[in-house]
């Protein structure tokens, strides 16, 4: 992969929607109907839309991309922009990065979560053999650029994702601004950026993910585990906050986390989890949640590899085994 | 990509077959009948086997591949054994090198062509829509291993496309040994290696084919042009020679060449072109061949960019305007 990609001012905010000069257009078809003056304007570059829903994200849109691409002969030089939220980044990306062994990629996020996390750090990927991301690769954009007016047209669900996820970031690093968790609060450019820089930043200086990066999976290991024990009927990043509430509690318990510490996580309880699912009791969590998290694919060996908080807003890589844990799973 | 992969240190010769100890085996159906001791052994690791044919090397047998490894649960951290020429290579090497973002891949060539070409330098890749290697990424196997003795079942044709990249080598750099292209001749191990290990050099050196991998390029523009033009009715390796007399011929044109050093380039009319194709009369080349070059993926803007010989054995990259050798193309 190009590493120099990873730099955090590969990040531009965008004032104001500015259609591309030269190249080929693919952009989720929701955005096409909710901005239908930028989309369809006469003498447009060559266009290809595609539904953003979880089962298209597969082989056969790859394989739809590759004849869009094909068919307008397209170049390795060439640019290919991507308007979408991250399951496009990710689909659309994974096609551009091995079309001819890799076009020209920018990328256009248009939900919050894209913006401060799935756009970013280079991880293109489709779904395979019902398994989510199993088939992808390593293809940072040469740039993202950002354009909050985007935000305006984003329903409030999927607003509280992307404050999820830039909730998972404010507990890995004291540095980063506090974050507005009210339903209808959109985060100003400015906090974008700086949550965005943030991912990017930690992506550079462990770009396949071997170390250092994968304290950004905070709160996702049991994350993944709920969303595959409710069969993805929970959204991504209220299931991150679940399962970063569920850290918290291994931390306290292992005594990693000092029980003066728990106020400093309240904005995990404050977050608006959304009925019907306001997750389980404290302490009493399923045994099937536990077996769950330990088939995810960054496991290996004996034991689990968790992301624990340490501080009030400080994580560790941390190998666990399962009885330092097991008292906790008692359903 | 990792790079220290490129390192020529990553070939090794084996002096008998030797059947990997963990991980999954992707082997040419061929190869089974040819050695079935060693493929069909008991308590083998688990086996997938592909037909080794142009049209196999599509979408299709990589979805194949994602199913079988997927089915066996193979992680990243798996190696992927993968046995057979080129094709088989670029098939097989590029599934692995996407699925779950990259399993770990040795490689095993069972052709020269393989053993001195195509299994180096990490370029993987699928055809797409009628057109050759559309699809692919960079992902070099971290080991590269030799077996000679795959050698001895080779037929002759198979053998002599090898012998025709090895060609192509030696007249970019002259410290490179001799080649006996006498049909029947099997080349020694050492020259293998010594072969292998050269490209491997070249490509560490320019791992994006930027610059200087493209020298290795050398013969194959209009040997590329001229598989088109006879809609791959020409092996690849007859091709790059035929190609190679194209870019003297032009090079003598253009004065690049001295009139002297011609007998320098004798192999390559020595070099035992098969029946029906003997190739063009000298300095009368049909002028589809030079439009067909100008398609060439590598190409860009005005002209050719082409690899040509300069001395004996020295070639340059240099772009050429059509009024400079449209002279020889008149048929």
């Amino acid at each position: 992969m190009n590493s120099h990609f990873l730099d955090p001012h590969r990040i531009r905010i965008a004032d104001s929607l500015v259609y591309p000069k030269a190249g080929f257009i693919i952009a989720d078809a929701a955005l096409a109907e909710l901005y239908p003056d930028f989309f369809q304007r006469q003498m447009g570059l060559p266009t290809l839309y595609i539904q953003s829903q979880e089962e298209y994200k597969d082989l056969n849109n790859v394989r739809r991309i590759y004849y869009f691409l094909s068919q307008h002969l397209a170049q390795r030089s060439d640019l290919i922009h991507v308007f979408g939220g991250g399951l496009l980044c990710d689909l659309a990306g994974y096609a551009t990065a091995t079309f001819k062994r890799g076009c020209r990629l920018k990328l256009y996020p248009s939900t919050l979560l894209a913006m401060v996390d799935a756009a970013l750090g280079g991880k293109c990927a489709i779904n395979f053999s019902k398994i989510k991301n199993q088939v992808g690769c390593f293809y940072p954009a040469e740039e993202i650029i950002i354009h909050p007016a985007f935000l305006h047209t984003l329903p409030t669900d999927e607003l509280r994702q992307g404050k999820a996820e830039m909730l998972k970031a404010y507990y890995t690093n004291a540095e980063l601004s506090a974050i507005d968790l009210s339903s209808s609060s959109l985060p100003c450019a400015a906090q974008i950026l700086e949550y965005g820089r943030f991912k990017l930043e930690i992506c550079a200086r462990d770009p396949y993910d071997q170390g250092l990066r994968r304290t950004l999976n905070f709160g996702h290991s049991f994350g993944h585990a709920l969303e595959r024990l409710m069969d993805f009927g929970i959204r991504h990043g209220d299931s991150v906050v679940a399962g970063m509430r569920i850290a918290v509690d291994l931390s306290l318990h292992l005594g990693w986390l000092n029980a003066q510490a728990e106020p400093d996580f309240q904005a995990l309880w404050d977050y608006p989890m959304p009925e019907p699912w306001k997750g389980f009791q404290r302490g009493k969590y399923p045994l099937e949640l536990l077996s769950n998290a330990l088939q995810d694919k960054k496991n290996e060996g004996e034991g689990l590899m968790l992301v624990l908080p340490v501080a009030a807003r400080q994580v560790e890589l941390h190998k666990v085994s399962l009885d330092q844990i097991s008292a906790l799973f008692t359903l």
